[in-house]
């Protein structure tokens, strides 16, 4: 069985970079800066499946992706005031793990975001300004 | 400044276990296995927060609840499914992780389970022998 991300990502997220554990993914919604990171291993659906090492590498790239996240709500001139870090997978039980910056007026504070509100798809660029600043930070 | 929980905590949920890095709660919702892992150290927000050997204890801490979890759907005849892992604190910003078991027939499935529904408080004997299989598996 090799890895292959599961088609239900594809509508509502684009592929953004390719860290050494995770295929990462920016979450096509504007209203929240929000990564999503997806371990390149067949067959996960829990954090215990990962071996330790891998484990010690996902908790490395949870803290990129907030320094990322950080980023981008600067980049869009709405700093982050909060992450939220999950992993869920009640919908999609392939292994994966959002990282989401919050704000105090952001769409649904102090909800979670999952199934709140309707997405707002980034402007084209917006979207392509996101992936060009994941690029820049490798 | 010392460690001392959140107030907010304290209403909704039991000490259950204290941990190497954690202060673990057992969430007071017979609808759902749920631990709060609450590190004890003050001043905590983010996973960030931590130095890099407390974040390796912590994603230990994080396993052992979900083995816990699981341990506690058995024993209450209703077997895990998934298990939800979040780190959020947009209503408490104390640094905490929630570790929750999930079933496609609970209450809130395939929602995340905060601010969805209504809790149910465990009846006295429930929530004694939960906080007894916890003390058991130390």
């Amino acid at each position: 069985m090799s890895f292959a991300v599961d088609p239900a990502f594809e509508a509502a997220s684009r592929p953004a970079a390719e860290w050494p554990l995770s295929h990462v993914r920016l979450q096509d919604d504007a209203r929240f800066p929000w990564l999503i990171l997806i371990p390149r291993l067949p067959g996960l659906r829990e954090i215990e499946d990962l071996s330790a090492e891998d484990r010690a590498v996902l908790m490395q790239e949870i803290l990129r992706a907030g320094d990322l996240i950080r980023a981008l709500g600067e980049q869009a001139s709405r700093p982050v005031e909060k992450l939220n870090v999950a992993a869920l997978g009640n919908v999609t039980p392939q292994l994966h793990v959002h990282v989401i910056g919050r704000r105090s007026d952001d769409a649904v504070w102090p909800d979670p975001v999952w199934g709140r509100g309707a997405p707002q798809p980034h402007g084209a660029a917006e979207l392509d300004a996101a992936l060009a600043l994941i690029s820049s930070r490798g």
